[in-house]
């Protein structure tokens, strides 16, 4: 009995992840409550994305130009290169409004295991091309698992060779954490990577 | 450093119910992730939507047509005329396949509180208009809250000299309901409605 529109665009929410039939319902009358400009203005901007967004040039990050906000920016720091595993943590990183380096966007991990290999994500540019006189340090920022692990191993030998410092994040509590809910693994890592205040 | 496009999308998906910052976020990557042509559904699907579904002139409830499917089907049995609140019932009872009368649509529920009265949402037209000799009988299927039992009886007040039989949705157990979960009114309830088997 649904109207064709109604299930057509039920359907197009089924799209987005974690949307199941009662949010993509819920959805659909949103839009039938929502103003006729607001609506248009949603289809606007899905094709104005899907139109216009790339993956910048030089780092891989999302972008609407050639070159990222980062990567034309007059004002960063050139010397130093933060290795993200993909937009999401570039962004993340950006909404701290402290790092003021570059980025290098990998675009994935090294998996074995789903035969992605160091050739599968966008490494080979990071070594070839981006590593100039001007690059003093590379951040190697990818999560503490198994493939991010392997992948900063794998960028670090290729790195030995540079003339570049290569460091990692900080393994430690979160901010606000209790650590009598930690995992052991990040309370070993904390006192692996304690500081000494005297 | 989100590009334009990329924010632009983000505040669209936030006007959906339900979406803040983080699931938006969500959203405008699975839509970088998504084919083209999907994402140019998605965008049609939101302007034929707002462009074309309107209300059925005779039931009020959701439609592509002047008169929806039900209201303009031959097969479906004119004497009954079910009331539901909005266009979600209407949908939730023709999810069940079992019931073959027609509806009526009020659009809302009478509430004093909120400055609702009869004339704002869509009794009138039910009374002056449907109450035909061919309609022998009304189903009243709002929810069981002050403001549904309400409008309940102030139709039931409006339909008392006409000739068509009221009747009301059975209350009781859910199917499936483990009674020691359910809330006291509807154990009353339940026991009030009870049928007897012999």
């Amino acid at each position: 009995m649904y109207p064709l529109e109604f299930q057509d665009l039920k359907d197009s929410f089924k799209e987005l992840p974690g949307v199941g039939d009662k949010s993509a319902e819920r959805y659909v009358y949103a839009i039938n409550e929502l103003d006729k400009d607001k609506v248009e203005k949603m289809a606007d901007s899905l094709i104005k994305f899907k139109n216009n967004i790339r993956t910048c040039s030089v780092c891989g990050c999302l972008s609407s130009q050639d070159l990222c906000s980062v990567c034309s920016s007059k004002t960063r720091d050139k010397s130093i290169i933060c290795v993200v595993e993909d937009s999401k943590s570039a962004f993340a990183f950006e909404s701290t409004g402290k790092y003021n380096g570059l980025y290098h966007v990998l675009g994935g991990l090294i998996s074995p295991i789903d035969e992605i290999n160091p050739e599968d994500i966008n490494i080979l540019s990071l070594i070839s091309k981006r590593i100039t006189d001007e690059v003093k340090e590379v951040i190697l920022a990818l999560n503490s698992s198994v493939e991010g692990d392997m992948t900063s191993l794998y960028i670090q030998k290729k790195l030995e060779n540079k003339n570049v410092k290569v460091s990692r994040l900080a393994y430690g509590l979160p901010v606000n954490a209790d650590i009598e809910y930690l995992d052991p693994l990040t309370i070993i890592r904390a006192i692996e990577d304690r500081k000494y205040l005297s």
